[in-house]
C-alpha cells in the first residue's frame, strides 16, 4: 500500500535563509527529496542578507517530519527556527465552546434570562415535563459518551485521552446536522457504573451516542441504557458502521448486477462493528454469510466459543463451513472488514467469485493492501479518505441524530436503521453509479437531510404504531 | 414592600385597531391605567381602516398580564390577537449552543480534527495526561451540577425544570469570565449516586460548581467530592453567597466606622447559604455572630437541635443567648439574612444598635421590607434588583472559577474565598462608598478581573507551599 504524505501530519518550520536567487526554490527542492509535500510558503520578512520564511508541508508522521527538517538543516545558509504541528495547532485549547444564545447586556436580560423570570420557565416545565424540548437545551443537545476503551486503532487510552476524538466527533455533529453535542468521557469501565452515570446526567439529554467502548461491555451498556432511558441510544460503532456498509453494499451489488439475498457473504470480524453489520445484513434480507474472528470461521460447537459469539454461530453460516477466513473467501461474492490490518492478500481476493466486492474497513490499514485487492476484485471500498469508497461513519450518525431528533423519538429500532441505510444509498442516482463511486461525498448536503427525513418518518411511523397498539389493548 | 411591574414578566399583545386618531393613545393609556409600563410599541401594518399594532409592556406576574389584556379586550374597536410571554421567547430552545472552534471544509480538515490527525493528539495525551489541559476543552470547561432539589425559591422541582436556571448559570460563566459551562442537571438525589455520577463525567472538566442542592446533602456531597477529585468543588449556594456577603459587609463597615471584630451579628439562616456565610465570617475575624433558624437562636443543648447545626451551636453565640431571633436583634449591629420572607419587621430593626447594617437576602421576597428597615438602619441590602446594593452571587462566581481555572487549581480553601471576598470589596474605592452604594454592579468588568486575580494568585501560593511542604517531608 502506497504510505503517501498526509496534511493530517503537516508541520510548518521557520525558517531563516542566507538571501540568494535559489533561496526558496533549495527549500521546495530539499523537501521534496525528502518525499514531503509543500503545501505553504510565506516569506514573513526580508532584511538585507537574509529572509525569513514559513514553509508548511504534508509528512509521513513524526519521524518523516524529523528527516525533512534535518534535510533543511543541512541546507549550506539556512537556519531552521521552531517547529510547529498544525494538527496540535488546530486542538489548541479544544475544539468545542459553549456560547449564550441570548444577550446579557444590562439588569433587563439578566432579569428574564436569570432570576426572577426564569423561575415562570421553570415552573412551566415542573408542570409540563414534555415543555423541557421546548424550552431547554434538551430540543438539540446530545452527548457522545465513552469509557476511551476503544478509541480508533489506539484501544484502552482512557477518557482524558479519548477527548479529543469527542469532541471532533461533536464538531462533526454540528458542521453536519446542526446538532449541539457535548463530549461525555467517563471516569470508568464499570458497566453497572457507566450505565448509572449516563441515566443519572440523561436529563439535559436528547439522545446518547455511544463511542469507542469496548465489545463486549458495549453490548450490555446499549441494552441497558435502551431499556431504562426515554431517549435514544446509538451505539456509533456499531449502527452508524453497519447502515454505512449496508448502504455502500447495496449500491456495489446494483453496480456488479447481484442481489443481497443470493450472494455469498464473508465478515471478518465479530467484535462491536461487525455483530451490528451482521445483524443489519441479515435484516435486510441476506442469508449467506460467513463470520470470522481471530480463530477463524464461527461455528456452533466450535471449541471454546465465546458467551457473544454464540447469537452469531446459529444465525450465519448456512452451510456449515469451518475453516479458515481465506478458505471461506474461495467463491465467495462479497467480503467484508471490520477486523484488522492485512488479514488477507491479493491472492485470497483472486480466490472469490467473479465480480467480487471487497471492502476492508479496518483503519488506518485495511484488511487488505487496496490496490491488490483492486487487481482482482469488481469494487473496493476501505475505510480511508485517501482511496476511492471510503465507508465512513460521518455518513449516517449526523443524519440518524437528526431525524431521531426531530420526531423526538426515545428508541433506536431496526426498521429505523434500515431506512437510513436505504435513504444514504439513494443519495446517488442509479445513473451515477461506478465502481469508484458507490458512496457519495459527506460534504454532499444531501446525505444528511435525506438520512434524517428517513429516520424521522420511521420513528414517527413507529410511534403512531405504538400509540395504535397501546390504544388497542387498554 | 412596593411591587412594581417587571421586565421579566413583559408580555407582547397583538392588536388590530380601528383607525382613528387616538387609536394608540387609547392603548397605552388603558394599559398605565391598569399599572403597566409600556416599554415597546410598533405600528406593524396599516390599512384603510385599521392599524396592526405590537404592544410590549411589564407587568407584575401573570394575574396582572391578564387583567391588562382585558383592559384592552374592553376598549371600543380594539381586537386582542395573540399574546407572547417574552421571557418564554427568550428561552425557547434553550439558551445554549455548542460551536465547533476549527473549520469543517474539506477533507484536508477532517484529517486534521478527526482521523487520522486527532490520533496523535490523544497519543500525546496518553503519554502525559496533564497535555489535556492544553489540548482539550479540559483547559476552560466547568459543570454546573444540580439535582434540582432546592432551585431558586421554587424548592424541589426536579431536574428537568431545573434546567432554565442551570443553563442561565452557564451563560453568565460565558458572558462574565469567558469560561465553557455545560449544565448537567441529576436524575437522582441519592448522596451516593451523585457522587459516583459527577466523579465518572470529571474528565473533561475543569471545574464543578455545585448549585441548587438541598441541605444537608449538599455538604456531603460537596465533602466528598472535593476528598475524591483532582479539580476544584465550588457550591455557589454556599460559598458564593459567603463571599458576597462578605465583601458586602466589609464595606458596609467602613461606611459605618465599625470593625468586624467588634460587632455584634445576627444571622437568620442556618442552611447550605447561611453555614457557609457564618463559617466565612469567622475565618474573616468576626467574634459575636449569634445564628437563629426556624426554631430560634442556635445554641449548645438546645432541644433536637440537627446533628448539622452541632458545629454551629458549638463555634457561635459566645454570650449563651437563648431567645428568638427578633430578641437576639436588640443592639446588635449587623443582621443578615439567608432565610425567608419576613421574618423581621422594620420595629425589630429599630431595637438594633446605632448605624445598624441590614442584609434581607432571600429571594424573591427578602426578611424584611427594605422600604422599612431603611427608616431605622444605616445601610440596607438585598437580593433584588429593584433595590439599592444588591447582594448577588453574580458578583462572586465567574471571578472565582476563572481565577481556579487560570492557576490550574484543583481545590478550593479558604484563604481563596477570604481573598475573593477582600477583592471584590477593594472593587470599590474608599471615596466612591457611601450607604447605597457598598457593592459594585454586576456589569462592572472590574469584578471579575479582580476576583480572578485574587483567586488565581492565592490558588497559585498554596500550591507552591503544598509543593514546598511535600519536598521537606519527603
Amino acid at each position: 500500500m502506497t504510505s503517501a504524505p498526509s496534511v493530517s501530519s503537516s508541520i510548518t518550520v521557520r525558517l531563516e535563509v542566507v538571501a540568494r536567487p535559489t533561496a526558496v526554490s533549495e527549500l521546495t527542492t530539499s523537501i521534496e527529496h525528502t518525499g514531503g509535500i509543500v503545501t505553504g510558503l510565506d516569506v514573513t520578512a526580508s532584511h538585507s542578507d537574509h529572509i525569513s520564511v514559513d514553509v508548511t508541508c504534508a509528512t509521513r508522521g513524526d519521524a518523516h517530519a524529523t528527516e525533512i527538517v534535518d534535510a533543511l538543516r543541512a541546507i549550506p545558509g539556512v537556519k531552521v527556527g521552531p517547529v510547529s504541528d498544525r494538527t496540535f495547532l488546530l486542538h489548541l485549547g479544544g475544539k468545542l465552546r459553549i456560547e449564550s444564545k441570548v444577550p446579557i447586556r444590562n439588569r433587563d436580560d439578566l432579569s428574564m434570562i436569570y432570576t426572577p423570570g426564569v423561575a415562570r420557565v421553570c415552573q412551566a416545565i415542573a408542570k409540563n415535563p414534555e415543555d423541557a424540548r421546548r424550552l431547554t437545551i434538551k430540543r438539540n443537545t446530545i452527548a457522545v459518551v465513552t469509557d476511551g476503551t476503544a478509541v480508533l486503532g489506539l484501544g484502552d487510552i482512557g477518557p482524558l485521552a479519548s477527548l479529543p476524538v469527542m469532541e471532533g466527533k461533536a464538531a462533526l455533529f454540528k458542521r453536519f446536522a446542526d446538532i449541539d453535542a457535548f463530549p461525555i468521557a467517563l471516569d470508568t469501565t464499570d458497566v453497572d457504573e457507566i450505565v448509572a452515570a449516563v441515566k443519572a446526567i440523561a436529563p439535559v439529554f436528547a439522545g446518547i451516542n455511544l463511542e469507542d467502548i469496548s465489545a463486549p461491555r458495549c453490548f450490555e451498556v446499549e441494552r441497558r441504557l435502551r431499556a431504562e432511558l426515554d431517549i435514544p441510544v446509538f451505539h456509533d460503532d456499531q449502527h452508524g458502521t453497519a447502515i454505512v456498509a449496508l448502504a455502500a453494499l447495496t449500491n456495489a451489488l446494483i453496480v456488479v448486477g447481484k442481489s443481497l439475498p443470493d450472494v455469498k457473504i464473508v465478515l471478518s470480524g465479530a467484535g462491536a462493528a461487525g455483530t451490528a453489520v451482521l445483524k443489519l445484513l441479515l435484516a435486510a434480507g441476506a442469508r449467506d454469510v460467513v463470520v470470522a474472528d481471530i480463530d477463524g470461521v464461527i461455528y456452533p460447537g466450535r471449541p471454546d466459543l465465546a458467551e457473544s459469539l454464540v447469537w452469531t454461530a446459529e444465525n450465519t453460516n448456512p452451510r456449515g463451513f469451518t475453516g479458515t477466513l481465506k478458505e471461506a473467501l474461495a467463491g465467495a461474492d462479497v467480503f467484508i472488514g471490520v477486523s484488522a490490518p492485512n488479514v488477507i492478500t491479493g491472492d485470497d481476493v483472486a480466490t472469490m467469485a467473479e465480480d467480487s466486492i471487497v471492502f476492508a474497513m479496518a483503519n488506518p490499514s485495511p484488511e487488505v493492501d487496496p490496490d491488490e485487492a483492486a487487481k482482482h476484485a469488481a469494487i473496493v471500498g476501505t475505510g480511508r479518505s485517501d482511496f476511492a469508497n471510503q465507508i465512513n461513519n460521518v455518513l449516517a450518525f449526523p443524519g440518524v441524530f437528526r431525524g431521531l431528533i426531530d420526531a423526538r423519538s426515545s428508541k433506536v429500532t431496526e426498521p429505523l436503521l434500515l431506512a437510513a441505510a436505504k435513504a444514504l444509498a439513494a443519495v446517488i442516482h442509479e445513473d451515477e453509479l461506478n465502481p469508484t463511486y458507490i458512496v457519495p461525498s459527506v460534504f454532499n448536503p444531501e446525505v444528511t437531510t435525506l438520512v434524517a427525513a428517513a429516520v424521522e418518518a420511521t420513528a414517527r411511523a413507529e410511534a403512531e404504531a405504538d400509540a395504535a397498539a397501546a390504544a388497542a389493548s387498554a
